[in-house]
């Protein structure tokens, strides 16, 4: 599912996490002419991301504030906080918002039931529990089917 | 989001795996009104579902044959494969359309790239990696907003 460029792509985009969704999105977002740097803790995870991936790439703890410096996150347009894990999705969110002014974040949170937490500090959350229950039950009621 | 109890839902429900996923769907279905059957390797996974859940819970490996009979899952209008395990998913899902002739089955994938295989199989997929990357992409571009 290649982006559409002719949207307005955000220019410059932080990815926290490069597993299988963060890699996914780096790609299709560096495709669509965004600026992506991804940050994660383990260099290996940088082979997830597709060959034609041009964006920059970070070792490093995220919920370190210097990692994030180096990503210049304060330029960014927008921070993608994908880990696995929801506390450092939430941490690292909230000082994306709060420290660095990044105008637009969205948190990846696998509990549904911590999104409201999420949405008290102004983070927008995606929940892939609630998401893939959608889905499943649209695909079992005739008519709704996808 | 309790589902509308006016839809067809189906009957007879299994459901292999009561994480996050699996525990939420059992509750709505169940409430909805459908026979639903829980299956999962560890008991403590039952601690998931709503207290109203009113189906049944197994306590067993669904890749052994005899599990899904326990299950009577040759009544089944249905299964959904929502193991943690791309693998486990796969296989369970096809004997359950094979050997047990399930009209609709539906497993959760998380390798995008192994949802061909499945389909090949006649087994419907859902991944929660591509369901994110759009909720991610949607969000992001102004006038997609959900």
């Amino acid at each position: 599912m290649p982006l559409n460029p002719e949207e307005k792509w955000p220019q410059y985009v932080v990815i926290v996490g490069c597993g299988r969704l963060g890699s996914l999105l780096a790609g299709l977002l560096s495709n669509a002419g965004s600026s992506v740097v991804v940050i994660d803790l383990e260099e290996s995870a940088f082979d997830l991301l597709p060959v034609e991936f041009s964006g920059f790439r970070i070792v490093g703890d995220a919920v370190e504030i210097e990692v994030l410096q180096t990503a210049k996150t304060h330029r960014a347009d927008c921070l993608l906080a994908v880990t696995e894990e929801d506390n450092v999705n939430l941490m690292v969110a909230q000082v994306a918002l709060k420290v660095f002014q990044v105008p637009k974040v969205l948190a990846r949170v696998f509990d549904p039931r911590r999104e409201e937490v999420y949405r008290e500090f102004g983070i927008e959350t995606v929940s892939p529990t609630n998401l893939m229950a959608d889905a499943f039950l649209a695909s079992l009621v005739p008519g709704k089917e996808t």
